[in-house]
């Protein structure tokens, strides 16, 4: 089981204490009454898809004895026009820094995140279409 | 458009930065690699449902003039048993403390909430089955 408190802290700010004993402030922009003081709760959506594809695809890279150097994962999202606005599309990208980085290796561990793995991606494509791509950036 | 990007800091630990310009830290549990230095991103999901639904239903209870002095939001999730383990199950329970108020405005905020305002729960009711509740708290 996963679990989570949230706690109303005034105004528009919450704090968001996860099970595993983590906590965050979350708040809203100064048009909807909030400071901007932390992150909207939706964006959480998008960096908890990038940060389990992400663990994923450094696991896999590695067991592939691949010298990663670097990932950056670029997450966008629409969502629908009208209320409640669900997540209707997201485009998620990857840019792989590493050394020799085998193109295949790479490919097949975005493969495998996407497709087997990652289960924010599993959750969220039930509402979003989710569309992948990579980058590679070999170093010296 | 909601945007963000997470970046590899090494080991599990990632860093995401919102399109609003916050930052956090994901980790992973030490039996996969990590050092337990942030949230794991599935908890991101349960946080993000917590405080979305929290700004709507403190938003509708001020509106409708309730005297409200807090909330508290309890979110439990299942996941699949096989990967990729997306969210099959969420209950998330509403503790509202306040002054006098009226049982007939909290259910009424709630249910705007749950059914019409909240994007993560419009996102997340298409993986998951989400079940929710409330109580109410009068303080003196």
């Amino acid at each position: 089981m996963i679990t989570a408190k949230v706690k109303w802290a005034g105004d528009m700010q919450f704090i968001g204490q996860s099970g595993t004993g983590h906590a965050m402030v979350m708040d809203a922009n100064p048009d909807f009454g909030g400071y901007d003081s932390g992150m909207r709760p939706m964006e959480l959506l998008l960096i908890g898809l990038g940060g389990c594809s992400g663990m994923d695809i450094v696991s896999i890279l590695k067991k592939k004895k691949q010298d990663i150097r670097g990932l950056e994962i670029k997450v966008n999202a629409q969502q629908a026009e009208k209320y409640p606005k669900r997540l209707t599309e997201i485009s998620i990208e990857f840019i792989v820094k590493g050394k020799s980085l085998s193109e295949e290796a790479v490919k097949r561990a975005v493969e495998l995140s996407m497709e087997k793995y990652c289960s924010v991606k599993a959750t969220l494509e039930h509402s979003a279409k989710i569309i992948h791509s990579y980058k590679i950036e070999n170093v010296d």
